[in-house]
């Protein structure tokens, strides 16, 4: 029997959702939550393999069990097993051969910048400091010119599986929320590290210190060297992953 | 040349405000921080000796540092000393005699229940579940009793250095937030492990395992197994301290 479930964790104490040799990671704290509620082992698929240190609100998990159960049962048994900074959102049936990764036809992520001074220890985890002198107009241009097939080849950090550099972008904004900048964005799929070497990017035009003409015409392409720092892992949120 | 700071701190890591031989503290890292950026040692006092695993958003500590430093040089250099879970918010000058303890006439604590379910990871560190059918208007009931003077030995753990179970509070009150359910509660002390213990037992009076008649009652002293139990320390966060 076949399951889909919705995963929110907090990214901090894990090395990503891959699961790794000799480090904790999101999908092996999951699978053994799974095993011990189950007594069999399972293997499970994400929609997005997010990286060390980046938060999850909505991502989708699938993964196969011998025996079906009630879906209330899996939600509350699953969640009794797991640590307190991953959690089962929801949980629904699918057919035998859906892969949420495969299934997935859209992802937003978001990522916050917090404009207080100082950071508040509460929002440390999930924020990082807002550079001094940031344009919200210039954010915005920059936002916008994400919109549409780009090749994001100098945004991307090595060790992605991807054949491809170029995406497809659907939206991409910033949006002020009390005290936060936040960056949404919604596209069909991402190469690895490419919110953050947007986000870092796009700080940098933000502040002036890199023109909106230079950010655009790397999203024809480019070295990696070319664009902005890699944006800290702990700003970013997977939201919500979008099925056909 | 003697400060007061307003210090925010996500409590989690710490064993609590006061040092301690063997663990970390939230006193020892503040002034291992005033330290480095003094060159010289800093013994410092808090208003609020908060227990291991509790916040606070605005705890009042005050030290004396042998020599004078702007004010601004004075947050930056200690916040930049300091973990991202502590940050000092605010600093201002105090006449020498001045100890942050002595001086508070009031503090105002927090404790957030969450009545998602599940409990969202990211408000795991700072919330605690709900009970099922809790009664806000039981709640209510047992706030308001608690306003005026009492002796609340049957909330208070061992280890305090109280003189007198006696102890006055100036306002007390559970109110909704989106998810969570939030007590607040005003006093110009609190005994160790009050606010917890009052909690733990109001949530027996929502939850109609005990009457409101015996909890009030328990509000003129009684041996601390005759009330409920110690309600978890993240819940609970020092919002604020009054001065005179």
């Amino acid at each position: 029997m076949r399951y889909r479930i919705t995963l929110a964790y907090v990214g901090t104490r894990y090395a990503g959702w891959q699961r790794q040799p000799n480090a904790p990671t999101v999908q092996e704290v999951l699978e053994a939550a799974l095993e011990r509620l189950t007594g069999s082992s399972v293997r499970s698929v994400a929609a997005g393999r997010t990286d060390a240190g980046v938060h999850a609100e909505g991502q989708l998990v699938s993964f196969a069990l011998e025996r079906e159960l009630p879906l209330p049962s899996l939600v509350r048994g699953t969640n009794h097993f797991l640590p307190a900074d991953v959690r089962v959102l929801d949980v629904a049936p699918v057919p035998d051969d859906f892969d949420a990764q495969r299934e997935a036809t859209a992802k937003r992520y978001r990522y916050r910048i917090h404009r207080a001074t100082p950071l508040p220890p509460d929002r440390a985890p999930f924020a990082v400091a807002a550079p001094r002198e940031l344009d919200p107009t210039r954010l915005a241009a920059a936002a916008r010119a994400l919109v549409g097939g780009h090749d994001f080849a100098a945004f991307a950090l090595a060790g992605g599986a991807a054949r491809t550099t170029e995406r497809r972008i659907f939206a991409a904004a910033w949006e002020e929320e009390g005290d936060e900048l936040v960056f949404r964005v919604v596209g069909e799929g991402f190469l690895r590290g490419m919110v953050r070497g947007l986000v870092g990017t796009m700080l940098e035009v933000g502040t002036g210190r890199r023109s909106l003409e230079q950010f655009v015409r790397l999203l024809s392409g480019g070295a990696r060297g070319e664009a902005g720092p890699t944006a800290p892992a702990h700003g970013l949120c997977l939201e919500r992953v979008e099925l056909a």
